[in-house]
């Protein structure tokens, strides 16, 4: 008899968390639980403090109480596993190492990657409308956002905030900001991004300190659903004042090239495809990517990735073949990065994301963010 | 040569979240990164996207780009512990089991459990100092809850909430005050628990739909720091009017046991006898646990546990034999929970949790919120 065996808890910021057992079981749990599939049946063994809770709650055939079965995990999963004549084992590749260790003394253990439940990959109407609702409330805290970029004033360089004009405008006033609003509406903003200038051209620098007027401004906003875990997430390039002509121009290319993206995106497509005719795009239109130098410039991420209860699930468009399929909830996320002067290309960083379903016959954009360079200019 | 080899995420809300390596590295990254120990030096790799960063803020002795040594987390490993004469590897238990197995191919594997970093334990004066922040943010949290109750008025078993004194006070309205004031200190309310009379005699149950008065009302705070992940408890149970007799002998009875467990703990003491004096304490006084009974009663979990990175850490003082030591920083968290009617006990639960810190000759309560009685009911 074959089995699955997953191990993890379900709450967010709970360590071991697995996106596998929540997406399976939809039960809630702070501390790590067992999920096992046998046949066409699946068991939930939890701690004696969960059993009620998880009875009324999770989505399994049976919960099952761990100290009925052993004083250990590993006991505990012997004991059960043998009682179904279960021989060989497949669990996820992040699984417990030393549960693994135990379990390989009595049956084969084989590691699953990178997804345990291809079935993930495909969202279901629930899990579409749970991301289109995560959009609206990103979009609002994006607005937020936008609301205060025009309520600023120019001082030189500086952007002054209200509502006394004597504080300039950092990073961290606009991300306290974009997560208020964020919590307000029961998402969690992890790690929001407001990068300006040579911070933008850093992909991963969440940003710091006073923000700059004329210069690209990356805001990158991917919450988390507190009730559900489903992630999102929304990034636009903003400008608080007319930013310069070769900046202008940047920023069209990219809008370009994530619009093209994202009408390439159908079933059936490699994302590969969509990646590599970014790269030659971004090329003939003068804007080279060097992945081998450090830092590297030009694009120089994946095009997108799927999003669900993680925030980074397959499929990803980008450098390794893959192919969409009608279900596919992905982000395209498209970028130009410049550490250091070079003729005409400005310093700074332009990223646009949206996130989009893949659909029968192509995709449908979940974001309704404006994105064009007269919506990103605030004067 | 020996190795100590650890994979994983560090920032808050992220999958495989490593408290050794943010611990050990106070480097901040939401994709895993894997961190190694040979000899005294310590070694960081990860992504080309985090190079930069990494060698600015982690606190490891070399940064390497993943990249420079190998396609694959694997086969960077391989290339890089070879290179340093590695024969065996320590793992925490919960590494990747499939990073482990390829591992296994070419080194001798050996999982570690529980505390991968025992130091882990005795927390640095970095780390008290946060604690003791937490515990002030928490607080000012439990403080705001107990000002809505103090400013909410009953009626019949009610409890009605202002400003328009139209509507009951429910779990989550509370649990959303709370959780509001704490993200505005920078502090994440996970899983916080707001549970009266019958739900708050289930540990877990956070609790839902409206309060009633002159019914214990469990309070359970647990938020980490957003910046820091450093962990911190409060519980408190409170009461909107004058509860019965039998419900403040119990609560009596709690504080008692509680005030006596914190009395108990200094250097060099076992848990387990923080523990059995606490459960024979109980029964004593007329209310005996049942662990075997489903849903179990009485007094059926830990006096307490470590916390620091982790909410739940290693020493617990429970029932398993633990001596506890200078330097560490656990809850004593005491309560009672009766499901059902039992002669002169009630229905509910009574939880009080506070922080305490070993010290060299007993402990420091970081604690100051009150706990007697009278502070506890609410008219």
């Amino acid at each position: 008899m074959n089995a699955l065996v997953l191990w993890g808890s379900t709450d967010f910021g709970q360590p071991h968390f697995s996106g596998d057992i929540l997406w399976r079981t939809n039960f809630r749990a702070p501390d790590p639980v067992i999920l096992m599939e046998i046949k066409e049946k699946s068991y939930l063994m939890v701690s004696p403090l969960e059993v009620e809770r998880a009875e009324k709650e999770a989505e399994v055939d049976e919960v099952m109480n761990i100290m009925d079965y052993g004083e250990t995990e590993a006991e505990a999963l012997e004991v059960f596993l043998k009682k179904h004549k279960v021989k060989n084992i497949a669990v996820p590749a992040v699984f417990n190492y030393q549960l693994g260790k135990a379990l390989e003394n009595n049956f084969k253990v084989v590691a699953v990657a990178p997804l345990f439940y291809p079935r993930r990959e495909v969202k279901n109407d629930r899990e579409i409308s749970e991301t289109e609702r995560a959009q609206r409330a990103v979009e609002q805290a994006m607005e937020k956002a936008m609301e205060l970029l025009s309520d600023c004033i120019i001082s030189g360089r500086c952007i002054i905030r209200p509502p006394d004009f004597q504080h300039v405008l950092t990073s961290e006033y606009l991300k306290a900001l974009i997560d208020l609003k964020l919590y307000s509406l029961g998402f969690l903003g992890v790690g929001t991004i407001v990068a300006c200038g040579l911070q933008a051209a850093d992909q991963h620098c969440a940003g710091s300190g006073s923000l700059s007027a004329f210069e690209p401004i990356v805001i990158s906003v991917f919450p988390l659903s507190m009730k559900t875990h489903y992630w999102t997430g929304l990034t636009r390039t903003v400008f608080k004042g007319e930013p310069s002509a070769e900046l202008k121009k940047m920023y069209g290319v990219v809008l370009k090239a994530q619009e093209h993206g994202i009408e390439m995106t159908r079933p059936g497509i490699d994302g590969k495809e969509i990646y590599d005719w970014t790269i030659k795009y971004f090329e003939n239109a003068g804007y080279p990517s060097d992945l081998k130098k450090r830092p590297m410039e030009g694009f120089f991420h994946g095009v997108g990735h799927g999003v669900g209860i993680d925030i980074h699930e397959p499929p990803s468009i980008g450098r390794v073949s893959r192919i969409l399929r009608e279900g596919n909830v992905v982000t395209v996320e498209t970028g130009l990065y410049y550490q250091r002067l070079r003729g005409h290309i400005p310093v700074g960083g332009i990223r646009i994301e949206d996130m989009i379903l893949i659909t029968k016959n192509g995709c449908r954009n979940f974001t309704k963010f404006p994105k064009n360079i007269k919506n990103m200019i605030i004067i």
